[in-house]
């Protein structure tokens, strides 16, 4: 039975509208769209390794995939949210109902390998269509998702830097999902700056080592779900010197194995506590001390000894741009949940009407610029979520080194702007989507809190926003002396002439003509303030810079996605691509525009934050 | 003993970061300044009636008041939301520990009738004074302060609308707040649209009604706070025509008054229940039951049969205004909880330095971007309020009628603005403060969430922000052609040739003049759509024409402000003015610019949203 999705890729409202509002439909032909149209699937689908997933097979799959996560997953979205997960007092993280019977059909149905090599037990498909499995998961779900996501970082870390032993004994079961993997790098002292952290890790005869220390906002650090979780920690060495340069990466089994490869003996560490946080309640963030017994929790080197900083960035791109689908992931179903509601909600009149005439909410003009805004970001996020996932396949799959540097250092740029542009957007997005319900938004059972209250994590982990923006504009602007930027800002000017022969798309031609100077000057302001050595002026910049840069982004894409519609490609209804180019056509008239007054913003640079007495 | 603050009004972490991240410290010299210097308090003083209440005395009280909401309220707010308020099986509401002896205090104090005359028991300040005291009990602790607002609300209903007889049994109890006041509006079916409301009032012989039907989000709808609670319901008469225009407002009390005025007989209505809400936890957000006992709940006749809603709108402009000061109470609680946490919380260090030199995260540019942005906002809003007051005050106690009626208009005008722009803000700038804390701030026990959930309601009740930027651009703007608008704009341009004279106001000054010309640009514009009869573009370019507006006539109040403090006026520290022009300047150079880029979005109307298939 075919997931339930309409032409225009959007849920419709019917009679059953109460339903409707807690259900995720996944739109397909939207996924679709954007993985061929804008995002080049068929190219990819060509590259070494990636010939099986011809756009016909990847539509089958993510109709499949989309019926999986809206049938299993959505359902324990709001029950997992009321519910929460706890912590009982012997040390041990209690799931909410129904979370362990639908991880099991998770692990069956083989969705978190999707994109893995099929030589590891995974499904073998691109990248690019992992992600869109991913952003299923996390529209469905996004405390669910978590469990998934970091077991997904576990696995990277232990193919690329674990040794043949440790790949043998627990890369499968990682892969699989019949254990999950975390991330265990915060301490009290050290969160944006990890070389603060202080965790031991002290060398046994054996090669082993003991791990003493606290870690704390360890997501999914405990749970009910599978027989062993596999912590990958960060921990400092005896002698190591301070700072970054100084840290290791350890894999710590809850329970070590026996000699059969079996879960045994419970290693040394416990679970203080968990969070009580604002969202993603069903997810446990968990305060973990190991080697409170005495012994030191046993630890397994993975990559060599003061590496594990380093071996940590390989993983970096692949969990901000996970971290990054969540503001679209929520932005996506509040938008569902906002427009079912805007369709059923019968309230007020066209503005001269009778008073016996009215008309359900979605009909006022300023109720259809809220679901309108929310529609077109959340297409552009997802644009530019697929794009940066070329990136990614083409880095690892061309034939030529050339465009595989290339793609590198362009998924390396994008990577912060995927992460901080739309984590902050979905906070946006589900705002506006509580707005649009009126007083029942505030309501915590119409559904619509925990969206915003799930979304506002996404800015803060996996490297705050204002981190991302540091990045920015301190490590991937200046690559190649800012041309990594500049090819990208050329690129974009690409779809303009083709804009220009269609009269609909003159005004957004010459706004997103404008944002794109608009960028290239804020870019070389801030090389210019960064040669010059005004760091600082960088650094103050940075955030409006970031946001200016994923507007602009957004902009190019929705303007390709615009064009591309118009050339009526098979597969999508007539009425998705008028749509497409409507929503295409409103992002550039109604929200492009205020890139450039972030210009101003940009330039002000550090004079009046360094002079201010806080 | 005077209320611990610094000399530029903000408070100073030291040694004590714990105890001061949840404590309120009302920014004093920063009230002063602005209620003097920018909103002529010492004009008001010389109004007929207000001669008592000179910038001293007013100072003095506002001292008083500091420490008293500082000291009773503030300790409630983190403590009020962790309990909650929660309906027992007999349907009592029952407040969190400790808010009936705060109840207590605050009665004895006198504070929530300081504006009101003294003649109705009353301490008979300005209406910009009872203002301040009413900021400074939203800041210390908002869900508190609500039962004093909506008891506002039904003493000037009563006040302007009540027979003699009701005057003489409720006046004095609900001015001392020995009773209580509600707003009893909203229904299922009738949420913007009251006039789609369906409760019944039946007359009765002796002229009493008789009130059935079920109203919902009745704010402090029950308590245990004092031994009675006033009801201001509005309901449909027998024969009452549809629509707004069939509303009549009732009085209808929880005990029934026996021969000597007190509380006797309980009315037949019931609590039916109490919203899980987002935020404002400790505030009980109720459904209510009239006439379920059969015989219709006893209501007494406030106004005229059918003048229901004019007499409501009496009420509206100070409810709304009493709504929008949340945005920037919230904003000043955040922006002092964040301020202290950025100066205690050690990490990270300056570009290019050493490991060791690790250092506040307050010294870091995009932390320091963050909290100057809150600072800034919030000084913006605090003067548009304070100027806001103003016009109320001028409006009733002027000599010359035209200037009553032309402040009446001001006020009028200025309200939608206060209530939409300020409670946007409030939700941005509390998002700002969690960020500000990184991965504590999603933790709900540092008090930051609770914030950012509080604010999300503000921009929903007392009229949706939608419905405040509708009722700008089509019953505001219009208003003696835009001749109202206009003259704002056109007294926006006073403070340009002033800033001139100062070499550092002027970017900030050419930023200012852009930006006016932009809002005088864009209200011509809606101008002439209107007149043109093209309703539907007006609606869609209302909100974000409502934020533009909001914007610049917070760049002509921090212009206003800076070129005040250049006069150096005795009374405030150097530090504190020197800050005032940075923070000014830092409004007028990073956040002011981002006004224009709303232009082209006001412009493109309602086309897009119209073709849009939603």
């Amino acid at each position: 039975m075919p997931v339930p999705c309409t032409q225009n890729g959007s849920p419709r409202a019917g009679t059953t509208i109460q339903r409707m509002s807690s259900v995720y439909v996944p739109p397909l032909q939207e996924h679709n769209f954007v993985l061929n149209q804008v995002a080049g699937l068929e190219e990819i689908s060509k590259l070494n390794g990636y010939q099986h997933a011809d756009p016909a097979t990847v539509a089958t799959i993510l109709e499949e995939a989309g019926r999986f996560f809206a049938e299993v997953m959505a359902p324990l979205n709001r029950s997992g949210d009321e519910e929460g997960s706890s912590l009982d007092e012997e040390g041990q993280v209690h799931t909410p109902e129904g979370f362990r019977a639908a991880y099991e059909k998770l692990v069956e149905s083989g969705w978190p390998a999707a994109h893995l090599p099929a030589d590891s037990g995974g499904g073998g498909l691109p990248y690019m269509v992992g992600v869109v499995v991913q952003e299923m998961f996390k529209t469905a779900n996004m405390s669910f998702s978590l469990a998934g996501m970091l077991t997904q970082g576990a696995v990277e870390a232990v193919r690329a830097h674990g040794s043949d032993q440790l790949q043998e004994q627990y890369l499968e079961k990682l892969i699989t999902g019949e254990w999950t993997g975390t991330m265990n790098l915060t301490e009290p002292e050290a969160g944006s700056d990890l070389g603060a952290l202080r965790t031991r890790a002290v060398r046994h005869d054996d090669g082993t080592y003991r791990i003493f220390g606290t870690k704390i906002f360890i997501t999914w650090g405990d749970h009910d779900l599978t027989d062993n979780i596999i912590h990958m920690v960060l921990a400092r060495t005896e002698n190591a010197p301070p700072g970054t340069s100084g840290i290791t990466m350890f894999l710590v089994p809850k329970f070590i194995l026996d000699e059969q490869g079996n879960p045994g003996e419970r290693n040394d560490y416990k679970i203080v506590s968990i969070e009580h946080k604002l969202g993603i309640h069903a997810s446990p963030t968990c305060v973990v001390s190991f080697g409170d017994g005495g012994e030191g929790a046993v630890g397994y080197l993975v990559g060599d000894e003061m590496a594990g900083m380093r071996n940590m960035f390989t993983m970096m791109n692949a969990a901000r741009i996970g971290v990054g689908m969540e503001g679209l992931a929520l932005s996506e179903r509040a938008y569902q949940h906002a427009l079912a509601h805007a369709r059923e909600r019968v309230q007020g009149r066209p503005v001269g009407s009778a008073a016996s005439d009215s008309v359900a909410i979605v009909e006022h003009p300023d109720v259809r610029r809220m679901l309108m805004t929310m529609r077109a970001n959340t297409e552009a996020m997802r644009a530019l979520l697929y794009v940066a996932a070329a990136s990614g396949d083409r880095m690892f799959h061309s034939e030529s080194e050339d465009e595989r540097e290339f793609e590198s250092k362009r998924l390396a740029l994008l990577t912060p702007i995927v992460k901080a542009w739309m984590t902050d957007l979905g906070v946006e997005m589900t705002s506006l989507g509580i707005q649009v319900h009126g007083g029942m938004g505030y309501v915590e059972e119409t559904g619509a809190a925990q969206y915003f209250r799930d979304a506002r994590i996404a800015p803060i982990y996996e490297g705050t926003n204002g981190i991302q923006a540091m990045d920015l504009v301190l490590r991937k602007l200046p690559v190649d002396d800012g041309k990594v930027v500049e090819s990208l800002i050329t690129e974009m000017t690409d779809v303009l002439a083709e804009m220009n022969d269609h009269q609909d798309l003159a005004a957004f031609g010459d706004e997103l003509t404008a944002a794109i100077q608009g960028l290239a000057d804020t870019s070389a302001w801030i090389g210019g303030r960064l040669a010059a050595g005004e760091i600082d002026d960088a650094l103050a910049a940075a955030t409006p810079y970031l946001t200016q840069f994923g507007t602009v982004l957004g902009g190019w894409l929705m303007a390709v996605s615009a064009v591309e519609a118009k050339r009526q490609p098979a597969d999508y209804s007539a009425g998705f691509l008028e749509d497409k180019v409507n929503t295409a056509r409103f992002y550039g008239e109604h929200l492009l525009p205020r890139a450039n007054g972030l210009v101003p913003t940009i330039k002000a640079g550090n004079v009046l934050l360094a002079a201010a007495d806080l």
